[in-house]
């Protein structure tokens, strides 16, 4: 007979091949960190709820229970409430998605799962996904637990770079990977903050076209744009070729977990029963509540709203990093949804640095969580999406004082490890292979650079 | 350049190998069959929820997003509200689980979420899950998007048989299987309407020991007992060996898709990896909903309302059989939950007849899809949970015009195809091997029947 506990985790040897690759996002294990009220938080992604109406918001969803229990209570479809659906092709309208029909939409648990659903769908072990350089991290956990292997592509401040994009499938074919999807987020980019140009996006399309590659368009922040109307979405140019995710947890909520996926008919039953199979169907509360939310409250006025918090928000991270940052710091200049990168001076480490910023009270997201490959170490993410303007300015200033410090001990100690400001594992330095990603450090333009 | 749309579906040979094998089940085919007004569906196992305090539970859930938008419409933490979890702590003591923490529970997307992630966690292809005979169809189609194999195990009106599970495991060490789990339902089984007996589960407990076989007890009925208290659940017995799954769909409210997992810490960090991957957080909205209610609301009354409604459907339902079906016709005495399993006279086939019922405006489902191995064509599932006692007892009385005439035509036409009522392919006999949950047929006597 086996001896019951011996040793601490019994079970160790028995987990799938799958489960040994997981591990806790960077983002995750900010977590505690970033909720102790002194820290100024740039790092999560959380958006701006209590700008809702709350009140309304808050009996329109009992009135839903009160009213409709039977419905909103019960289980529902597996695809998907069919009034939220055809909203959703209402929403998708806005960005140019003009033929779109609820049969084809699936709704998900956020779009978390609908990257979840396409992932599971196309990928077997050792398939390859290509994905911007740097790309978004949950969408990375996804492709890590379906045990993919992840290309990066290049990107600048126009977006993924199209040579970048050729190359690599070039590259995939010559060494017989099967690639099945080009992963990408055109929009506001999580977390470069930068968008694919409308001349990048035709380019995009022909070379997926060439190469018969298929397109998870990952969009859940089209719809903040600072500046000007939304852009035509690659969905809109290929309806075959493009699989096209969306959200409403940074137009309306996320604790409500609602997001779809649009997709070719074939593809869209995949869908259904890999989503039947994971959680039988969504939450019908949830559903109603975006659907009666569209319905009856003035969304698209709220959107503006938004906008016009977060375009504030955008402004006083761009300000103050002009005014305060060291040069050599340099940052991108995002004309829409949350997240500045950042990249630090030469030879500073944004994961070594972490201990000191969370000691200075500010909190970001180190790159690396954003590369699949060990890149990114220079870089870090600042969201400005949650804290107020006057935390922002001054979370820049206390960053800004944490990256001069640093700087002051690199530019004392060099390359020697002090084993006071590196970890216990030297750095061992990691330029990525393109790094185009730039921006001066002492303007305060903002919009789109080269 | 590749033909754009050159096929039906141009990806067909795209997609992973998991997704071949997907298939709908043989619930979702019948959705929108059941769904008209003029057929008594015995099919779906929906939860009367119009039994609810509607009003009280809208203006709950109001007041949660009014006051508490800030939390109720966030992101949350991927294992869960940690309230909620307390909770749930003090729902499972209800069934004798009294050492379970908060840190060990992880919040899902209704239990068939936790399911998902069970499986994903421990399972490769190919391994080897032992499942009772016949299984809850949710639970089948997850293991085969797992890729996973099935063997199943008898059971007979006692639950699980536990020699048939020592034969199993024998079986499996032989041939040399990764066996990485039971799954069992041990309380008012889906589909078969059986409860596990106390002297079983000690017994079943006892082997999983001597072969260090993990359990995974799903138990979204436990408190729906009809005649007793609930029995002292397995996780009760170890709580090292036992991953518990626990729903408050059947108890409170399938629409707000709460569900949990209690397990080991090890497992439990692994299984919140996998659900960060998969949904990042469960819904904040719904979870609230759950905690509040279990905090202000009379949730064990609320239970006991439905408890008396079921039995009352329960009893309408064994009554009008055994007043109705032909003999040769045998079925389970659920004493608690949703479901009864009904075997029909020999020779008839659940699935050829089901056009005929819905015709006669019955639907039920047929027992195949409750087998991995295409058995169980001599059954079928009838749940009472939704329908009202006299719909039931209409219902029960077309099924019974629909058997008799069907072993009419098979008295008259013996095992000759007349090609009216067999379909294209003629029914192979597929005699499980152990076959052993009846019930006379002519008794109306209710409760444990040897
Ligand atoms: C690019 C991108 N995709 C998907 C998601 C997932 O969002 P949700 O699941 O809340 O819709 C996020 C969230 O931050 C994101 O930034
Ligand atoms: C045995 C069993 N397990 C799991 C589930 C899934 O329930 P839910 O995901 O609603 O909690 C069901 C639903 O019918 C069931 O019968």
């Amino acid at each position: 007979m086996p001896a019951r506990h011996p040793r601490l985790d019994p079970l160790a040897d028995r987990y799938a091949a799958r489960t040994h690759g997981m591990k806790s996002s960077e983002i995750r294990a900010l977590f505690s960190v970033v909720s102790r009220p002194e820290v100024v938080s740039l790092a999560g992604g959380m958006p701006a709820v209590t700008a809702l109406p709350l009140d309304a918001v808050g009996s329109m969803i009992g009135e839903l229970v009160s009213g409709m229990g039977a419905q909103t209570l019960q289980y529902g479809s597996g695809q998907g409430d069919p009034r939220l659906r055809e909203r959703i092709c209402d929403v998708m309208a806005l960005e140019g998605i003009t033929d779109a029909s609820p049969s084809e939409v699936v709704v998900t648990v956020g779009s978390q799962q609908a990257l979840d659903l396409v992932t599971r769908v196309f990928c077997d072990p050792g398939d390859v996904i290509l994905a911007e350089a740097p790309s978004y991290v949950g969408a990375l956990g996804v492709f890590q637990a379906a045990q993919a292997r992840v290309q990066h592509v290049a990107m600048d401040d126009d977006g993924l770079v199209p040579e970048a994009l050729e190359d690599a499938l070039v590259e995939c074919r010559a060494r017989g990977d099967k690639v099945k999807f080009l992963y990408t987020i055109p929009n506001f980019h999580n977390p470069a903050g930068i968008t694919l140009t409308e001349e990048r996006r035709a380019k995009v399309m022909e070379i997926a076209d060439r190469y018969d590659l298929l397109v998870v368009e990952d969009n859940p922040y089209g719809l903040l744009g600072f500046d000007r109307e939304p852009m035509r979405a690659l969905r809109a140019r290929d309806a075959e070729r493009v699989i096209y995710l969306g959200s409403f947890s940074k137009t309306f909520s996320p604790g409500l977990r609602v997001g779809w996926v649009l997709a070719p008919l074939a593809v869209r039953e995949k869908l259904v029963l890999a989503t039947e199979a994971q959680v039988l169907c969504p939450p019908s509360l949830t559903q109603y509540a975006v659907a009666r939310y569209l319905d009856t409250q003035p969304w698209q006025q709220q959107i503006k709203t938004f906008i016009e918090l977060y375009r504030e928000r955008r402004d006083a991270t761009l300000e103050s990093l002009a005014a305060l940052m060291p040069p050599g710091t340099t940052w991108t200049r995002p004309d829409g949804g949350f997240y500045v990168w950042l990249k630090l001076p030469d030879g500073l480490d944004a994961k070594l640095m972490q201990p000191r910023a969370v000691s200075a009270h500010v909190a970001y997201v180190p790159g690396i969580g954003f590369y699949a490959d060990g890149q990114g170490k220079e870089y870090m993410r600042l969201s400005y999406c949650y804290p107020e303007p006057d935390q922002i300015r001054e979370g820049v200033r206390r960053l800004a004082r944490v990256v001069e410090a640093e700087l002051d001990l690199h530019t004392t100690f060099g390359a020697v490890d002090t084993g006071r400001f590196r970890a216990v594992r030297p750095a061992t330095p990691q330029v990525p292979a393109v790094e185009p990603i730039t921006g001066p450090a002492s303007s305060d333009q903002v919009g789109d650079q080269p």
